[in-house]
């Protein structure tokens, strides 16, 4: 326990310099933390464990991106109500070599998406474990119930859409994975397409960037909320299976085209050394933390302006709610030409 | 993953029937749980892990009691500040060969104490682990800060108080652990002094309850805090330690009287087993969860009216409040007989 109470102190330093003021009463050092509330609190929590979540190592993730992907996943479900962040709270379970100084990376990695996001890392708790773990309980607020969006609320005919691009983090997974011949074949084909060696790291680096550092569509999740969503949920496990909880919760079904997907960098390139459609990528990996959100179609023009103005990333439109029948029970079909897909199924072992 | 989802549905059909109306706006089934928030929103977080804080099995812990216990820690962290359960989120990390049936049964555990306090389960998560893993995130509410105790209100001439028993927790473990001859030479011994096999038995067993299912001193939390308490703490890793983050952090010293400790039930018998001092259980080992409070001495009796009036239980005063010096800095001094004693130390495996 001695070392954990150094290293809570050294957390504590670390943290305590912007965990002060505002609603903020009671930081770091107390029995609990306390904070002046708003009206509506929206709590989520979001654990992440070595060898099923990330892989730690130079090659994959250093702790510092553990730390900001574990508070990113958190705060995600905050965007995917339209709650504003506020507080977080994070759990360290330190396996023995984890050297106290990358505990304090790890933090450090949390702290500046915090910082970045407006969120006060409040407290925590450090245990030993067999293997790395963080656990992050997110904490967000609204002035009135009516700002939130849940996922039951979709209704037959809204539009479906995404933010963002997807399966650019499937796509880093299969590179650090190695999977793909980044630098072999691969970098070769885009170059006789006319792309550069350059070019293609530069894509390459982009997919893994998204990977490892992926960020939280707060600002979308608001403004989406603000531009009249129905249903919003984010993109933790992949569209195939996030869209479907969206249907069973709202007892409709989601049709998604999969031909218009939005796909990040390097997805196509990845898909095909893969041997794999890119929708397989863009709708079956999981972790792009992008949001899916349904909405009337007469809201469509007032969510986009509302995106634009927040300066939030864009959305694209990818499908319809139809109604749940015996055939298409609530939940979710994917279509290429109209033609029902499966997913191939991105489960992976960290 | 598939397991997961399915006993993650299977624990919110466990706890959803309580889970709802009232303060709570959407609870288990979303990306995030809302709640109607209160003034001031005080929260803390725990965790506990196989082998460290608690060992699973048959003599040692069923599920339902490592669950009810890792909430216990959480919630008596709120206690410590004077507020009001609201709200808890467990994230459970499963080894392998951990049954679904373990799991809910661990669930149960927690939802039996949610419920005897008021507390919902609004949500949580689950994930793989190596060993066995809860992290509880307890949510507290008062409609004042200034209905709150922290640690660093202590003042000089301040009175410390200690709440229930203590040293039980710390004898079950020991019995747990084997170093106590239970049912050979202690009940013997008892039996001499006049004792019987059955009392004994009975009081063993107090002991083991105690460690096994720990109640967080909620309702003496508010009592003392209404009652006029200035620095309150719950004692999770002992009271030498702990009143020393008291006095620590309010800049005082606390002397601790240890021959006036109010000792649980077959603390002394256990003690002498060990070939210790009763006051090491009762001050060294952790995990009694009561609390340590100090108030101004004008305020014993009405703090002590506030305890009976609220259904808590009782209150010993075991120490002062002093100016720290150089030779005494902030922290805490035991004094038996007016001579400081050091703790022999319980850190313990599991």
């Amino acid at each position: 326990m001695g070392r954990e109470l150094s290293l809570i102190e050294a957390i504590a330093d670390e943290l305590r310099p912007t965990a002060v003021g505002g609603r903020v009463l009671r930081g770091l050092g107390d029995d609990a933390a306390v904070v002046r509330s708003r009206a509506v609190c929206v709590t989520s929590v979001d654990a992440m464990i070595e060898g099923v979540h990330f892989r730690l190592g130079e090659d994959w993730m250093t702790p510092a991106q553990i730390g900001g992907r574990a508070l990113a996943a958190a705060l995600s479900d905050l965007a995917a109500m339209g709650a504003e962040p506020g507080e977080a709270y994070l759990v360290l379970g330190l396996p023995t070599g984890f050297a106290e100084e990358q505990a304090l990376q790890l933090v450090r990695g949390a702290h500046a998406l915090a910082n970045a996001t407006g969120t006060a890392i409040l407290g925590g708790d450090v245990v030993r474990a067999n293997a790395l773990t963080v656990s992050v309980t997110a904490v967000g607020w609204a002035d009135s119930e009516d700002e939130l969006v849940g996922r039951d609320g979709a209704r037959v005919g809204d539009l479906v859409g995404v933010t963002g691009c997807l399966g650019g983090a499937g796509a880093g997974l299969a590179i650090l994975e190695g999977q793909v011949q980044t630098r072999g074949r691969a970098e070769k084909r885009i170059g006789a397409r006319g792309g550069t060696s350059v070019h293609a790291e530069a894509r390459k680096r982009a997919a893994l960037t998204r990977l490892r550092h992926p960020l939280p569509r707060l600002v979308e999740g608001r403004a989406l909320a603000a531009g009249g969503a129905r249903a919003m949920i984010d993109l933790s496990d992949g569209l195939g299976t996030d869209a479907g909880h969206i249907g069973r919760a709202s007892g409709v079904h989601l049709e998604i085209d999969l031909a218009v997907l939005p796909l990040g960098d390097w997805v196509s390139e990845v898909a095909a050394e893969l041997g794999v459609p890119a929708w397989q990528l863009a709708a079956g990996a999981g972790e792009d933390y992008e949001l899916c959100v349904c909405l009337a179609p007469e809201r469509r023009e007032r969510a986009e302006r509302a995106l634009r103005e927040a300066g939030g990333v864009g959305i694209t439109w990818v499908g319809r709610v139809v109604a749940a029948t015996a055939s298409t029970p609530p939940g979710v079909t994917l279509l290429w030409d109209g033609q029902p897909r499966e997913l191939a199924g991105f489960e992976h072992r960290w």
